[in-house]
């Protein structure tokens, strides 16, 4: 039985195929679910943050990669960058609707790996 | 003014500080959005695939990075593996009770960016 040699992808149930690598959404959820793409939404979630104060937030990122990762969530759309005309100029990221519509599973993704780690109350006793 | 110079984190809302590289829970939300983790956990949503189905069904992964996420979502109580005394013997991967808890919000995230990619029909009008 050959049946289903080609029907082996589970059903994304969206319109897009974000399993290959040529989708429009693909660069998107990448960018969400990247290293510290996740962190910096989270950490947007409460309120808007500047520069220095999410990467003091973070523990582990570097600056190099929290530009890079903040320029990544505003050309997404995730994240709006708002420049004050202070001498100097104060730079701060907040959460656009899109990020924050996008940032509530995430939450809720974190909230439920904290809630529930293996070995910390959710094990099974035989 | 120096009041808040030392809470600029956001509120997790979390028992734990996953914004410390020394938090246990980090570990398991970086290998949940890992690269290809999400990938792997969306895959299984549906059913349990057998390896050379999850390497067929996500494009662009190695057999070396499939074999790595996989290894390590088990280790963390995502998946479980099973193996069929069969010759060869068959390797199937599947998500444990805890895998689809984890599994349904990276769903909903994976549904909400595909639904309203910016640019195409959530654009702002003036």
């Amino acid at each position: 039985m050959e049946e289903g040699a080609q029907s082996t992808q589970a059903e994304p149930g969206t319109r897009y195929d974000v399993f290959h690598t040529d989708c429009p959404a693909r660069d998107v959820v990448d960018h969400v679910t990247s290293r510290w793409g996740v962190w910096v939404l989270i950490s947007l979630r409460g309120k808007d943050l500047r520069f220095y104060e999410l990467r003091d937030g973070i523990q582990g990122i570097s600056e190099k990669m929290l530009a890079q990762t903040l320029r990544a969530l505003v050309q997404d759309g995730l994240l709006r960058r708002e420049v004050e005309p202070t001498t100097p100029p104060h730079v701060t990221y907040g959460l656009t609707e899109f990020g924050r519509y996008v940032a509530e599973p995430l939450t809720e993704l974190f909230d439920r790996v904290t809630e529930r780690l293996p070995g910390r109350g959710s094990a099974g006793k035989a």
